[in-house]
């Protein structure tokens, strides 16, 4: 798995906040080896995060610092750190100023559904968290370098389940015979999807006001945790989640196979969802980065290469572990979530096609090396973690400790 | 302006959060006058702002404190006082679980546009401030009283100015052969309005996920400052601010007429919004208490009677105007707002009278009552403060003081 090095991107400035997570340092290490000027910004929260609930990632993550400095080593490339919180405007300001981004990646969110609806304080923390974040970078933007350009994910899961096709950030609205083209409208089903609602809200607010350049990439669930450049050397080796608050559905169902565990499938198992490979992600990041949005106008794009339903997930990966002798059984659990569990779903993705992406297709090659990595790991594999999330209903005003409410159903 | 008593509410217990401001006090007053046991929570926070900005109230306005007793001294009628943030979940949780409401209403949140968009520091802060309170509220309801149902003050701002015809809440969407019954898709235009989404975004979210009851009141601008209650003291008067952050269009204009002050139109003045009587305002709190809404799903209605464009209502004041023998001109400022000045507006407005409301009209009577108190205290109003709102644009990321970019176009 060598990595080329080339210097397609030499000169563009780009901070990648939220660097340290399970995207962000994939994405800035694509970056750093085509020769863009890459920062990252982080505050670290997301080690605290398991830290405090008492998980880990499958795959042994080194501290930032290390995977940095192991990066220089290899390659001769330089990633500046800039370590703390994005929600602190006076650091942020700092940062920015020495640093002047052309573009910035923003990552830097609380992420996980479940975590949010494990009490109201998670809750609150999860929205006041994302929003003022972006709020800040949007203000960081304007103020000191205008024709900076961001790159913002967000979530396929903003569009909730519509019985309408789901379109690319707007949509064309015929109503008593006048026509509009209006933002999509939205339905959030947890307090992290509606963070996310929030931000695309403020953010068509600010592009247009202040005439920045902002794109929105709504992304769908990320699977895999290989890249060339992360499987360079152990230490760069990037974070494989699989607990029940933020172990993504493919990642979590690979893992349950690997050790043996049934995979855990939610209620009937209809629910579809956009998926793309982490090759893909970063991919996207930089096709975004090369072809900017406009001043004024919000971009949005879909961002994620293949539909599949809860159980089309589930027999993928029985057929990919019968290839590697396992015996993968597939269990039905209640769905902790408040959602249709069959509904329609047609969401379209072509923008990023169109900018040029070649997505990777799940197939059963991806799902070997997403199994190759989680059977060479599979001894660090703490079984408890693989229970089902917390239930949506249960979320209330008393906090949730590991090992109490958070593993229960 | 004798105030009947009686008790038709009698034994339902509403807490009116925001209930030391402008249509909250009208409100709390209105309802403790027809036998609703009312509480009152407030932190106070709103006239701290204006202490910070050196702005006042037209009217001279009590202390809460001596607001309540004077109301209980005239009418034997009690009030409990809940001093606090609702922020501060600790100090909700404490009220609420002593109070027990059936219905909150929601009025307590930072709802001056201009003042989301003093600096970065305010735009954070209403953000912050409206979605967590909201949050905390909707935790309390769910943890503490499922049954209890929410009245909430959203804004007709929510809505931007589409070029379609503005429904109460949804929209029926047909979209490539498909149909779907969506939320109204929303574009704020400040950081404020912005907020406002975000809790009906929230909103729609808990009704459907815990079962509660909610109901969201898009509130168009209110004008008028009396009611039978608050006219019955001098204490009990109700605040009426002018100045170019809290005051609203109409009353504005009003006391623009007053002191001989040009009525200071934005750009074009062809921006056409929905208005109401403060007097409508609080039967309308008045007719969503006595008619809940039902579990699960989150009710809207658009809580205006009349639309006008500004340059309407400067006619409007000027024809009052000249009966009370004042010669009001009107001149156009630089518009401080990134809006539309001339758009198709049509919003709709049945649902509040299909439950019964009779609305007062924007007549000569209304402008000559209202100007009346203007006249009577006008010798109370600070000119300075009369000039156009900070500029949009000019939101950036140090602090706005007052004397210098609060009162600069
Ligand atoms: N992983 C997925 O399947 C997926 C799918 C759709 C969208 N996304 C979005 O992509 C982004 C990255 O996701 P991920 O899976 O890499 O998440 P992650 O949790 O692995 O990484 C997020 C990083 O942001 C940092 N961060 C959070 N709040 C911060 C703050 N206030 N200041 C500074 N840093 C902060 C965390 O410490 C963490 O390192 C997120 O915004 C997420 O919502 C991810
Ligand atoms: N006045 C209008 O024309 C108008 C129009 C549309 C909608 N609304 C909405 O109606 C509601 C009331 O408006 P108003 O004009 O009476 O505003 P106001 O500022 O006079 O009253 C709001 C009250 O809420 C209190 N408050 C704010 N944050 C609080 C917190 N965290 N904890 C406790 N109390 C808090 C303030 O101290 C204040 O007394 C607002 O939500 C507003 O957005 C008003």
């Amino acid at each position: 798995t060598g990595v080329t090095l080339n210097n397609e991107g030499k000169g563009k400035r780009v901070l990648v906040v939220g660097g340290d997570g399970y995207c962000g340092w994939a994405s800035a290490l694509h970056l750093s080896a085509r020769g863009y000027e890459v920062a990252i910004m982080d505050n670290l929260a997301r080690r605290n995060w398991d830290q405090q609930l008492g998980y880990d990632s499958l795959t042994p993550i080194a501290s930032i610092h290390k995977r940095v400095a192991k990066w220089k080593e290899l390659t001769g490339r330089d990633i500046t750190l800039y370590l703390g919180d994005i929600c602190d405007f006076e650091f942020l300001a700092e940062a920015w100023k020495q640093f002047e981004p052309e573009h910035v990646v923003h990552f830097g969110e609380q992420r996980s559904a479940p975590y949010s609806m494990l009490d109201r304080e998670r809750a609150v923390y999860t929205q006041v968290n994302n929003v003022s974040g972006t709020i800040n970078i949007l203000y960081a933007m304007k103020e000191f370098t205008p024709d900076c350009h961001m790159v913002k994910l967000g979530t396929m899961g903003e569009y909730g389940t519509p019985n309408i096709d789901i379109e690319e950030g707007y949509l064309d609205i015929t109503h008593n015979g006048r026509t509009d083209t209006l933002p999509y409208p939205k339905q959030g089903n947890s307090f992290y999807h509606l963070s996310k609602i929030h931000d695309s809200t403020n953010m068509i607010f600010c592009a247009k006001t202040w005439g920045l350049k902002v794109t929105d990439l709504n992304q769908g669930v990320v699977y895999g945790v290989k890249t060339p450049e992360t499987s360079l050397d152990e230490t760069l080796i990037n974070r494989l989640d699989y607990d029940s608050i933020f172990g993504t559905a493919l990642n979590r169902f690979v893992i349950q196979a690997a050790v043996g565990h049934p995979i855990t499938v939610y209620g009937k198992g209809g629910q579809t969802r956009g998926f793309l490979d982490i090759r893909d992600t970063v991919r996207c990041i930089q096709l975004a980065i090369d072809n900017p949005a406009e001043q004024g106008k919000m971009r949005v794009m879909n961002q994620f290469t293949e539909l599949f339903s809860v159980n089309e997930l589930a027999s993928l990966v029985k057929d990919a572990g019968a290839k590697l002798d396992l015996d993968v059984q597939v269990t039905s659990v209640p769905n902790p979530r408040i959602e249709a569990e069959e509904h329609y779903y047609n969401a379209k993705n072509s923008k990023l096609k169109d900018l040029g992406l070649e997505p990777h297709l799940l197939g059963d090659a991806i799902l070997d090396s997403l199994l190759n990595v989680a059977v060479e790991y599979k001894d660090r594999c703490d079984r408890q973690l693989i229970l089902p999330a917390n239930a949506w209903g249960s979320s209330g005003v008393s906090r949730h400790f590991v090992g109490e409410k958070a593993k229960s159903i």
